[in-house]
């Protein structure tokens, strides 16, 4: 058999910060770079990534899926070694690694992704989890975010929670699950859906965090829906909060 | 009235890594000196703090206390603002301040420490939370080191698990409470007394890894403590898993 080609899954775990985001640029250091690299420097093969979720500048994740193919058959586990090997110096990691078949697709396999925003709500200074959050000082008030964020529940198009970049076709998205769960001063965002437009889950957490201040009624985020507009919507909320949580396929 | 003072308890979060613990020495940056010198830049008043525990090199807190007298009367609100903005390049900020009696000590009129040792225990590479918890690989017994840790209840010669460089005068201590928590891939344990032994937190979670990873029997925590020598414990866990969670007055 010619060219066969052996694929790999890989989940990564990374903080975003200080890279440009998951996909290669011209200019800065992103994080597909850093594990191709990786993949080159003891395979000495030169590998694509595809991945489920095109993370933006600063954004980070615990389950974090792509898939490539290389002409050697490794045993997965040695291969995650030796990625981790050579990023031992950025904040990514890969934690798990398996051998797929060819129909596996890491981007356009997946069924379900799903997303966490953590907050630290609280008046004081914020340092233990510097970077790791977003701290929001104003007292937010849950029942009210939680009321308002079910009228972004299933198909909508969601054209006012769209970055302008947005390559998408359609503005038309599945929310499946919007979830805002509160733990002493950590309050958690988890949004699901097959895909999501650009920006989109900070563009919904930064309008919620409008309701959540009391500068607007939880029917705002009705409204904001229906404008189709993004003039309308809120704030895009800062990167450093979000992550990228896993992947159902 | 001549020479009046008036003093402040205020309350520390830090991450210690990079420091050389809370006391000043003569070589390294303590954490002590960047509030101290923190205070004296807004106040021209050279101020000596006392703090409720001297933590060691790279051990973290999210409650510290500690208090200082000035000259100055001033809005306690506002002097946890300054000091802040005069240690914003480090890791340790001022999370509450208030104005105190003199008779009120930082050090001496703790009636309880509580102390927290953060572990990550999975198999695989700790990226998010690195430097913030004590990684371990090995999956542990928590029921075995649950049941371990109670020898260690009560009123004990803690020689065993007392630093060499340990300058109080009794190992006598009392442990008040010992509870190991498991959250997902998280463990917590948190171990309260009125005071402590110099590494007695990191030294009884060294011997209770040991446990944890099936190396020691349970009943072994009990012969340590009856050994009354440091050789027979286990090794420090390291200080990035400690924070010193807080003090009752």
């Amino acid at each position: 058999m010619e060219n066969a080609l052996y694929r790999y899954r890989i989940t990564l775990e990374y903080l975003g910060a200080g890279y440009c985001g998951w996909q290669r640029q011209k200019d800065g250091l992103s994080l597909q770079q850093i594990i191709e690299d990786a993949i080159y420097a003891f395979s000495k093969e030169r590998v694509l990534l595809s991945v489920a979720g095109r993370t933006d500048a600063g954004v980070n994740a615990y389950g974090q899926v792509a898939h490539f193919d290389l002409s050697k058959n490794l045993e997965p586990k040695r291969l995650m070694h030796s990625i981790n090997h050579f990023c031992f110096a950025h904040t990514i990691g890969v934690v798990d690694a398996q051998l797929v078949g060819p129909e596996f697709n890491a981007r356009f396999s997946a069924k379900s992704r799903h997303y966490v925003y953590k907050i630290l709500n609280r008046k004081h200074i914020n340092i233990v989890n510097k970077g790791l959050v977003c701290w929001v000082k104003d007292i937010l008030d849950i029942g009210a975010m939680q009321r308002a964020s079910k009228y972004l529940l299933g198909r909508h198009d969601f054209s006012s929670f769209r970055a302008s970049e947005c390559q998408a076709k359609s503005p038309m998205k599945t929310v499946d699950k919007i979830e805002i769960i509160k733990h002493e001063e950590f309050i958690e965002i988890h949004i699901s859906a097959l895909s999501f437009l650009h920006h989109m889950v900070r563009n919904i957490v930064g309008s919620l965090l409008m309701v959540g201040k009391g500068n607007w009624s939880e029917e705002k985020i009705k409204e904001i829906l229906e404008a189709k507009d993004r003039r309308a919507a809120g704030p895009t909320a800062p990167a450093e909060g979000l992550y990228f949580l896993r992947v159902d396929y």
